[in-house]
């Protein structure tokens, strides 16, 4: 499937914007083209980050994985991974070391920085909305509620940690559909982990997620959780590797594919 | 899916055999059970090989990757990966050195050997088989018949090389059931890449496979051409690391999975 003329160039424009400075959410950006979360370590560390992706497919469906230095997706021809992403984590021993909205300084610091692009949910999101399938997230206008669960991921080398979700709230009638149709998608984490009780993963209070803002789940509607990309964010907190680089949570790498593309 | 005890049993007695000094294919034992493709490497060739795989994932659909010197698969619960392979290949600079039945000496030379199962066509002709298409190779007591293609894989680090493909010749109005039902596992090549003239592969004499043996394309009927596992070993040949492990073709992996646990 090709992406629309228009599609395309409104995906070139956003990342031009970012590589000029601009900082925004990107949700909703470039309607029915893939997103990708980023995440990219010294080459010592790659062996690490593409087994745990390998082990853990369902919250790390690699779309693509650059070699040792290269910035330019090939889901995105003239881009530059280090500056068009609007916004940019730093992570040094695990931790948070700083925000930023250019990397270059990144690719300056690790010239042999391996860059792994992971499916997104938006791409399934997509998929719900076109079938009437309320995305409460959305129509509050915030980031997606996401939880670490007390389930653990398969450990690869030195990598390790527990599985993050997202959770949407979906009327009873409808759960049968985003089960299927989240499904098709299997390079964007495909079907749900889990639904209904939110213990039933470790997850105590629904109002309080670790990541992303909170949402409402309202009466008849049961809460559906799915395995979420920051996954492997959460394994890189835990395992402490000395450097990492990733988006920023909802800052996403905007491509020229088209969401039907990772259909089943 | 849980298989079968008497799978499972067959499966088991199958490894102890080829442990105890057994040399015979596999094609047939333990009917229903996933059959792997083995690759070996130092681990210093490992991400090579994961990222070769990850951007051809039709000819190497990863099933497992053993950690670094490990050799009992989760697939295969009490395995022993140097010694329950009926035959194996060993590979100096690209070379074939040797065949054995047994490869332990080949983890004491490297005792970081990483270890990679590769999803295998027997799945899918089981699939096809069911549904009264016929397996010609199979009827002829044959191996499957497999051939280079003059169409690159991806390149991955120090890791490139062509794409292997294997022929079944299908009838006419069964080519759609067979793509309908290959398709149905991606694990194991799914769909077919090509089907028809060989010449859109660059194969120029269906009756000379560069390995496993002639089949027999008969009035009616199409040679259809799916991915094959022994891309890898094409790779390997190609690209001359120092040392490699892996199966002998037709004598693969068996271990306890049920074929239907790699159904889409």
């Amino acid at each position: 499937m090709t992406a629309t003329i228009a599609q395309v160039a409104e995906a070139r424009a956003a990342r031009s914007s970012y590589r000029a400075g601009a900082v925004a959410p990107t949700s909703g950006v470039a309607h029915g083209l893939v997103q990708a979360n980023l995440i990219a370590v010294p080459a010592d560390w790659a062996f690490d980050v593409l087994l745990f992706a390998q082990r853990n497919p369902k919250p790390c469906p690699v779309l693509e994985v650059l070699d040792p230095g290269a910035c330019e997706s090939t889901m995105a021809p003239g881009s530059d991974l280090r500056t068009d992403l609007p916004a940019y984590r730093v992570w040094r021993d695990g931790e948070l070391a700083e925000e930023v909205s250019d990397a270059s300084s990144a690719w300056e610091e690790h010239p042999d920085l391996v860059s792994f692009l992971i499916g997104c949910s938006f791409t399934f999101e997509a998929g719900l909305a076109e079938a009437g399938i309320p995305i409460r997230h959305q129509e509050l206008g915030r980031n997606v509620p996401m939880f670490r669960t007390s389930r653990a991921c398969a450990p690869a080398g030195r990598l390790s940690g527990d599985l993050v979700v997202s959770m949407r709230p979906i009327p009873g009638d409808r759960v049968a559909d985003a089960v299927r149709i989240s499904g098709r998608y299997p390079a964007v984490h495909g079907a749900p982990v889990h639904v209904g009780d939110p213990s039933g993963l470790g997850i105590t209070d629904l109002d309080a997620p670790e990541f992303g803002d909170a949402s409402e789940v309202r009466e008849g509607e049961v809460p559906v959780f799915w395995a979420c990309g920051v996954t492997p964010q959460a394994a890189i907190m835990a395992s402490r590797p000395p450097f990492a680089l990733t988006h920023a949570p909802g800052h996403m790498f905007v491509t020229n594919v088209p969401d039907a593309d990772h259909l089943a």
